[in-house]
Formats: structure tokens, C-alpha cells, sequence
């Protein structure tokens, strides 16, 4: 399924509040391994994985061909389909130096994708705040960001993530190619100031939200995230077991309402 | 600088041709050291570098307030500031297991965000292919994706890719919540089904090209690569050099190309 049905979803639209469902984007882990190693853990929409696994291969360069791979498998039956066994053929020699991006550092490492969000449960407990805002305070965020997103007009290229004070106010803004790239940098921005931690700020970002944000949000312990377009599931998911309010399509007169709704005063 | 100005565009518009310059938003390499080893190389715009390196640490988990970090400075002059060290309070105690993305395979690993580049250079020689294509083939693409786009219409949070044939057949597309996943889920289907070398294709993305998508191009051998937004400085440069076309902005009526135009017919 390349969607997830999510009840409970609080929708306002011009000052009337529902209680709504919603489709968002699938997100979950995919591992894959080659000869036993973990090679790639990468947050994907289930489906095609062979088809990623195979891809994956071949852009970063370890297989040629579609005689280099035997076989793709599920590793583990009672894994959830989240990671992938690849076997290439044994005359193909794999060069895991090559291997730059999305790699582990420990060559043993066990870990499956569901570990890997395990261990980020793990490191970073909920957010605890009694933060309260008004919904118009979230409304005005987005007109404050495009105000100060000098480079978007120019190249349309760029991610946007900036922080807000409860009251409103925007602390910092960063524009990048990469969106975490974004969110890193506002973040880096209050953590070098002293305003980590964050626990009674709100940090907005130009697209979509995915669980690599509203991670790394937790990380800085911010309990309230919004986002102009979509989330996926997997961040919905994260928000709703951190105790962190997850805002989308935060646009004029309007925001769905993903989770812990009750820090927000409608 | 957040963008780059890019000389030589080839801008269409309802049947008129133009070369135009075009601001294009700025993308390099940032390699960020703790104590000696590499611990991410992203692909970010340049700016800001110190928040980022600050902002990643902490995201993920390597650190926990701001006086853990002593000084961040270029780790090497010669490098255009795309190297940068983060140097660590000693009772830090640093924990590289956790790093479970972003990550270099080997610890003792000199590359710099720059060698990176270079290795992807050695690995995948520029694209040999005399594939002509008329413009109205390349405007009709679009359309034809969105036809198929059946979940996106739903939860507005997948990217799409999509590869088509010379003649414009759609040949097939994939949705992910990760742009770099949807296009390894094509290339993949691609060589499973025995299509790669991909030398008469053409790849869309329906979203922004980063260098990422146009590397990935270039391991498959797609001569011409099309987006309905933006690409990054560092698509367009490494598109230029390797013989690929790379189109941006392709809408209805419209599109800019930034390299190689002779495979396209006005």
C-alpha cells in the first residue's frame, strides 16, 4: 500500500474544527544486505523493494548488470518485509568503499530498520511541554517564512525551515537544497545561541514532513512541528508516541491537525 | 551564496527559443570531522556551514548541549571551506555506532566531500548517446505521469519518477516518499527487465534535480533527464560535463534546458 488511513486527524478550515481521517504517504525502513552486510537503511514507501534494492545497487555503482544479481529476498519472515537480502553472483566483486551515503559505521551492525528507529526511541524520550498556541499564531508562520525566503524567489530550488517563539515571532529561518539540511541548520542555530532546549518553540518547514524531521525535532525537543504540505506515516506515527503536535498542509484559513491537537487553541 | 548564475540556458516558450541566464540555487558538498574521522558528507548549500555541522550533531544524538562543542573551523584551507572540524569538549564521550546514516563505510577514510565527486567521476564516464528528441515528445511527459499517479492525488506526499521511451511511452513509474528512492525503484525495474544500458531514455522526476538524481542518471547511461521544477548548481554542472541533458521547469507550453540541447528539436 503506498498509503495509510489515519483517524483522528483534527481538520480546520476557516473556523470550524472536525475530527476527520486522512490518506498520507507510506513511510517505513527498508534495509538491505549484500553477503551479510548491511549495505543501506533508507526510509522508503513499501513496494517495488526489489526494484529499489536492484537500482540502489547499480547508481552506487556495486552491480553492472542484471546478471549480477541472483536473487532478492526477504532476510527475515518476521520482519515486516523491512529488509532485503540481495545475492549477487559470486564472481561479482563489491567494493564497500565505495559505498559514501547511507551506510553503517559498524560493518557488524545487526541492526534492521526497525532498530534503527528503536535506538532513536531509544536516545530521545518525549517531549514534554505545556506549550498552548492559537491557531491564528500557526497561521501567520508561513507569510512570516516567505517574507525572509529571498533565494526561493529566485530559484524556486530551495527548502525552507524556520523557528518561531510561542508568541509568534521568527527566530531564524535557513534555506537549503537538502530539507534536513534546513531543519539542521535552524536547529545548530538555536543550539550555538543557547536556546536548546527547545521546548516551547515551533519549527515550520516549507514542504512535506517526513520522520527524518520530526526526529530530528524531537532530538532538539521542540513539541510543536507544522509543515506547508503532506506528512507520511511513519512521521505521524512518531509524533503521536513522542508527544509532539504535528501540523500539515499549514496554509491560509486551514491545517490538518496530526497529532496532540490539545496544545493548539482553536 | 544561496544561488548561482548559470550562463547558456536554452529557454522555450510557446514555440519561441532563447538563450537566457538563469539563478539557479547553490549546491556542494559539506564534510563535517569529529576527532579525525568523517562522520557525514551531505550534499547542502553552502552558508551557515557551522549551524549545520552543530544542528547534525545533535539531531543525532552525538551531542547534547552547546557546550559539548569547544570550536568548528574549515579543517583545511585548501578546500574551498567544504571540510569542516567539530572540535569536541574531551569529557564527550562520542558514540560512532549511533551514526547510522550519512556515514562513510571505513573510519579511516580521507575523502572530502570533493573526492567524493571525483570517485563518482572514475566510476561512471560521461554518456555516449546521438538520441534526438522533439521538444513536443519531452512536453508531453508531464501529463502522461500525473495519468498514473493515482496515490499522490491522495495523500499530495510522493515523489514521482518515471522512465520513457524515445518515441514518449511511458514504459514505467514508481512513487516514493523519497525522490532518490523513486528513481532507483525505475532504474531498478529497468535493469531487472534487462533495458539498462538506459542510452535512448529519458528520465522525469517530478519534483526539483539535485546532483543526486543526475548521478544516478549517469550510472544507468540516461542521455537526457527532465524535472518539472528546479535543478541545483551541481546538477547542472555535473549534467554539462557528462554529456547529459538536463531539463528543468517542464510544464505545459514551457521548459529551460541547462545542458546539452542539440538532443532536443525546437
Amino acid at each position: 500500500m503506498d498509503s495509510v488511513h489515519i483517524p483522528e486527524v483534527v481538520r480546520y478550515r476557516d473556523g470550524d474544527v472536525a475530527q476527520v481521517s486522512d490518506d498520507v504517504a507510506h513511510e517505513e525502513p527498508l534495509e538491505i544486505r549484500v553477503r551479510g552486510r548491511a549495505v543501506s537503511v533508507t526510509m522508503r514507501t513499501p513496494g517495488h523493494d526489489d526494484e529499489l534494492a536492484a537500482g540502489f545497487l547499480l547508481t552506487e555503482g556495486l552491480i553492472r548488470r542484471a546478471a549480477d544479481v541472483l536473487r532478492i529476498e526477504p532476510c527475515d519472515r518476521n520482519d515486516e518485509g523491512n529488509v532485503l537480502n540481495v545475492v549477487l553472483a559470486p564472481d561479482v566483486h563489491v567494493d564497500f568503499d565505495k559505498l559514501t551515503r547511507h551506510v553503517f559505521a559498524s560493518s557488524s551492525c545487526g541492526l534492521c530498520g526497525k532498530a534503527t528507529i528503536d535506538a532513536v526511541r531509544a536516545t530521545f524520550p518525549p517531549v514534554e511541554s505545556d506549550l498552548r498556541l492559537d491557531a491564528a499564531t500557526l497561521l501567520s508562520m508561513p507569510d512570516a517564512m516567505r517574507k525572509q525566503q529571498s533565494t526561493f524567489d529566485l530559484t524556486g530550488g530551495l527548502h525552507a525551515a524556520a523557528l518561531f517563539d510561542a508568541g509568534g515571532k521568527l527566530l531564524v529561518l535557513r534555506e537549503d537544497v537538502g530539507r534536513h539540511n534546513a531543519v539542521d541548520k535552524v536547529i545548530g542555530h538555536a543550539l550555538l545561541n543557547h536556546l536548546v532546549p527547545l521546548d516551547r518553540h515551533v519549527l515550520v518547514v516549507s514542504g512535506r514532513s517526513s520522520f527524518e524531521i520530526v526526529q530530528k525535532a524531537l532530538a532538539a525537543r521542540v513539541p510543536v512541528i507544522a509543515a506547508v504540505s503532506a506528512p507520511s506515516s511513519l512521521a505521524v506515527e512518531f509524533a503521536r508516541e513522542n508527544k509532539q503536535t504535528l501540523v500539515g498542509f499549514l496554509r491560509p484559513g486551514r491545517m490538518n491537525v496530526y497529532s496532540h491537537p490539545e496544545r493548539i487553541r482553536f
